[in-house]
C-alpha cells in the first residue's frame, strides 16, 4: 500500500491538525501513520502524515495546489511526495570505503530508496569499486591551492546532477562555508565521535588519550560550523582499556555504518524536520 | 501545563483524526501531543492525545458526556482523565526488595504519579521497610493448602483498595487464572528474562546453563497463561563466561528494576493500549 | 609486533599459571595479553596469551615440540599459532547477501584475517558477486531427493579446501547431524533470534506475533541439536509495535552483521574456547 | 571460596607473570581468577590476581612480608587484601537523593560489601532519609564565604574517620584542588553527562539545546582539574526531540545511578588501576 508523504512544520495554533486532517480526509485520504510534535518552548507544530495513495481522489499535483493556500494561511514549510519517489544522492568518499560499502549494499538491495547520479572522491582508490556498480566516478583531489577551485566544480556537478542530497560518507575535507549555506540540510556528514565530544580531527587518538569508555560516531546535516550542525542520529559502543587506537577506529566504524544508514533512511523517507539547530526525528 | 488525556482504540476508516481533533478543537483543547498509530494487519487505530486542559472549555465530566456519542459511533474502547490523577497501584513483593525499593524511590520523589494504597506480601521480611514510608502492610502467607484462600483474600483487599493497577514487583507467586481474568491488563509482572526465553521458573539458572551473552528482564500484564501476557517493555544486560548464576541474579536486577519502572510509567501515564496479545506503547 | 598465540583449556590446579608462564620465560617470551579463566564449577582451567614472536628464541615448531611434554602432564587442549596465519574459511549462502557482503568487506579491507578457499550456495543468485571478488563459488542445489548427496558434496569440498571453518552466512539450510559431529565447533551459523527464544524457522515473524520489545541474533556452533550449539556472540536491538514483520527483518538484518562478524573475529584470532555446551570468549 | 586479592602495576618486563604466578603458587595459592594488561605504549604492566585464601599456606601480613622484596625488585605500586575487608566509605550528597538511595540498598543488601562511616551533606534535607538506616548525617554548608573552612571540615572528618574512598553522589559542590591532591584516585564523582561532553555545570541543560540524540553519566576520579579526571565507568542512554529539559534529567538519573554503583564495585573489589590520566578497569 504506497504512501504519500505530506511533511510540514508551522507556529502551532488550536485546531492545526485537525486542519490538515481534514484536508487529508476531504480528498478521501486513508491514514496509515501520523507523527506530530509541538515543542512548547517554541511553539512550533511539527509534522508527517503517510496517506494511502490509492485512497486519494487527486493526484500528486492536484493534492499539491489545494494544500498550497492552507499551508501559506498556516505560515508553513511543507512538502508532499510519493513515499516510493527517488531522490538523488551524491556520495562523496576519500580513502576509507566501509560507508561507502555498507550504503551501496542498502542501495543495490532496495533496504534504501535513492538513485546515486555519481560517487565524487579527492581520490581514485574507490574508482573500480564503484564504476563495478554502474555508477560514474569523479575524481576531483583537493589540495590546499586547488581546494576553492575543486568545490566550485563539486557545487556543479551537484547541481548539474539535480542532487537532492550530498552525503560526506567519511570524506576527509572540510565542505566550505559557503556551500554549506547553499545547500541547507542538503548536507549530510558522518562524524566520528559522539559530538559534542572531540569536535575536529582525530577523534579516535583524543578518545584514547582521554580514556573514555564508550566511543561513537554522529549523523548530522552540515552547517557553516564545523560539526555543529543539526544531529540526526547517534551510535555508541563501549571500549576498554586493552583497545588500542587502532581498535577504536576498528569499532567506530561499526558505530559509523550504522548511524549514517539511519540517518540516510531518516531522511530519505521525510522523517527529520529541522528547527534551528535541533531535528525532529520521527524514527522508524 | 497540565494535560488532559483521551486514549482510544477503536476500528480504523478514513477520516478518523479528523473527527477526534475536530472534536477536540471544538472545546478550544490546544494539542500539546498526538501518538498515533493504524494496524495495517487488524485494520486498527490507536491514539492517545494530551491537551492542554486550562484551554479546554469545558470540566472533564462535560467532555467525557460529549464524547461518549462520538466513541459510541466509532465503536471505541476509551478513556479521559487528568494526567495529575493518582491511579491506585497495590504493590506485591516476597523477599526481594530491589525492586520495591526502586518503585518506592520514584514514588516519594514524585517521577512517578501514584497513590499506594498498600504493600501486600508473603514474607515478613520487608514490613518494616515498607511500614517506615507509611504505608500500610499486610502480610498473607502462600502454601499449597491456603493458596486458594490466600488470593481469595488479595483480590478482596485489591477491590477494597479501589485498585487500577496491581504491581507484582518480584512476587514469586503465581496468580491464578481467575484472578488474571478477573483483571485484565489491571496486574503488572516483571519477569527475570526477556521472553521468550526462559519461561517459568529459575530463568537465570537456566540461562546460565545454556550459555547466553545477554540476560534481560521483562515487564508485562498477567494472563491466564504464565509468562505469555502482552509484553510493555524489556531490558537487557551483556554477561560473560565468567559471570556465575549468582553475577547474572545481580546484573539481572538493574535489567529488572528499569524495565519495571518504565513500563510502569507508560502504564500510568495512559500510554498503553492493548490489543490482543500485543501492546501499543507510546515511550516517552 | 606480530604475536603468538597459546590457548589452552585443562583441568585446574595449584601453580597452573605459573608453569606455563615459565615455559614462556624459559625462551624468552614476552607476554603482550594473558586471558585467563578458571570454571570453579568444573574445576577447569582455560587460558589465551599472546607472546610477542621476536622475543621468542624458538621457531613455531621448536615451541610445539617443547610445550606438547607439558601439555601432556596437563591434561590439555591446546594449539600454538602465529596470529598472522590466515585460516581458511568457507562461506555458505543462500539468497541474502547482507551478511556475505559485511564479511567480504572485512576480509577484503583486512579487518579480519582468514583466505576464503570458495562461496558455496544452493542458488545461483549471488554468483557473480562473489566471483566479481575473484572467489570461486559453487552452487549445490538442496532439495529433499538430493539434500543427502548434497552434503556429501559439500562436505567434500570442505575437506579438499583444508577448511579450518565453515560460516553459514545465512544459509538457510539445516546442516545434517553427522556433518555437524564431523565438524565439531567448525561450522559456525548465525542465526536470526536471540536464542533461546525463537529456535528453528521464521523467527521473526514469530517475534512479531509474540510482540517482543527487542529482536536479536546468535552467533553459535552448529551442533547436532539444531539451533542449540554454544553460543559466542548475541546482538540486539529494539523494536516498537509500529515496527511489521518486515522492519523486523531489516533492523534484524544490522544484528546478523555485527554478531557474525564479531564471532567470526573471535574464533579466528583464537579467543573461543569451548567446554560441554558454553563458550569461554576471551573478547576484544 | 573467599579471595585474597593481589593488584600491582609496574614497568613490563620479560618473565613478570612468571615471577608473580611463581610468588603464589611457592605459597600454596590457587588461583581463581587472573586478569592482566599490558599498555605497549607505556611499557606498563597491571594485573589482579584473586587467590583461594584458604589455600594459602600464610596469613596475610606473612603474605605481605613476603611479596614486599618482590615488588620492590619490580618497582611494583602494589596491595594484598581479603577481598571481604570492608573499606570505609564516605557519603557526600546535596539535594539530590537518587544515586544515595540506589548505594544505600546496594549495601543494606550486601550486593556491595562497604562501610559507611557517614553521610556528609550541604543542605539538610536528607537527613532524616539517612539516620534511619543508622548512619551519622554531618551538615556542612557550603557558601563562597565558608567554602574554604567547610572544605577543611571535610577534610578533618575523612581523615578521622580514616576513609578509604570519599563519594561524590551527586554533591552539588567543587571539591578544591588541594583536596583533589591530597586525596589522589580516593574521591569518586558521578558527572552528569558523557564526558568530555558538558564538563561543568548543567550538562543536562546543554544537551538538549545541542540536540544530542544520547545524554549520559560518567565515574571518574576527581583530580585538580574539573571533570578531567581519570574515567572509571560511562552510561548512556537515548533520547529523542520530545524530550524536554526536565526529561533529560528524569532519563540521565538512571544512567548516572548505574555508572556510579558500578564503577563503585570495580573499585571496592580493586579492579581499577589507574596510570596517568587513564584507568584500568578488569571489569566483572
Amino acid at each position: 500500500m504506497p504512501s504519500t508523504l505530506l511533511k510540514l512544520s508551522c507556529p502551532d495554533r488550536v485546531g492545526l491538525l485537525a486542519k490538515i486532517a481534514n484536508f487529508v480526509a476531504g480528498h478521501g485520504g486513508n491514514l496509515q501513520e501520523v507523527h506530530q510534535f509541538t515543542d512548547p518552548a517554541e511553539g512550533w507544530f511539527f509534522a508527517r502524515l503517510a496517506i494511502q495513495t490509492s485512497t486519494l481522489q487527486q493526484n500528486l499535483e492536484g493534492l499539491r495546489a489545494t494544500f498550497a493556500p492552507l499551508a501559506l494561511e498556516l505560515g508553513a514549510d511543507w512538502s508532499i511526495r510519493p513515499i516510493d519517489s527517488r531522490p538523488r544522492v551524491i556520495l562523496m568518499v576519500s580513502k576509507l570505503g566501509h560507508c561507502l560499502t555498507d550504503l551501496l549494499w542498502r542501495w543495490r538491495s532496495g533496504e534504501l530508496t535513492f538513485d546515486i547520479p555519481c560517487v565524487i572522491s579527492n581520490h581514485e582508490s574507490l574508482r573500480a569499486f564503484v564504476e563495478r556498480e554502474g555508477i560514474p566516478f569523479h575524481y576531483i583531489p583537493v589540495s590546499d591551492e586547488t581546494k576553492a577551485a575543486a568545490f566550485k566544480k563539486m557545487d556543479a556537478i551537484w547541481a548539474e546532477s539535480r542532487a537532492d542530497l550530498v552525503v560526506l560518507a567519511r570524506y576527509m575535507q572540510v565542505v566550505p562555508q559557503d556551500l554549506c549555506i547553499k545547500w541547507p540540510n542538503q548536507i549530510m556528514n558522518i562524524h566520528h565521535s559522539f559530538l559534542p565530544s572531540f569536535v575536529g580531527a582525530n577523534p579516535y587518538q583524543r578518545a584514547h588519550q582521554r580514556g573514555v569508555k564508550l566511543i561513537g560516531a554522529t549523523c548530522h546535516y552540515a552547517t557553516a560550523c564545523l560539526d555543529e550542525g543539526p544531529i540526526i542520529e547517534q551510535e555508541v559502543t563501549r571500549v576498554e582499556h586493552f583497545h588500542s587506537e587502532a581498535d577504536l577506529l576498528r569499532l567506530g566504524r561499526d558505530c559509523e555504518r550504522l548511524a549514517l544508514a539511519r540517518g540516510l533512511r531518516y531522511h530519505l523517507t521525510e522523517r527529520v524536520l529541522v528547527r534551528g539547530n535541533r531535528t525532529i526525528v520521527f524514527r522508524d
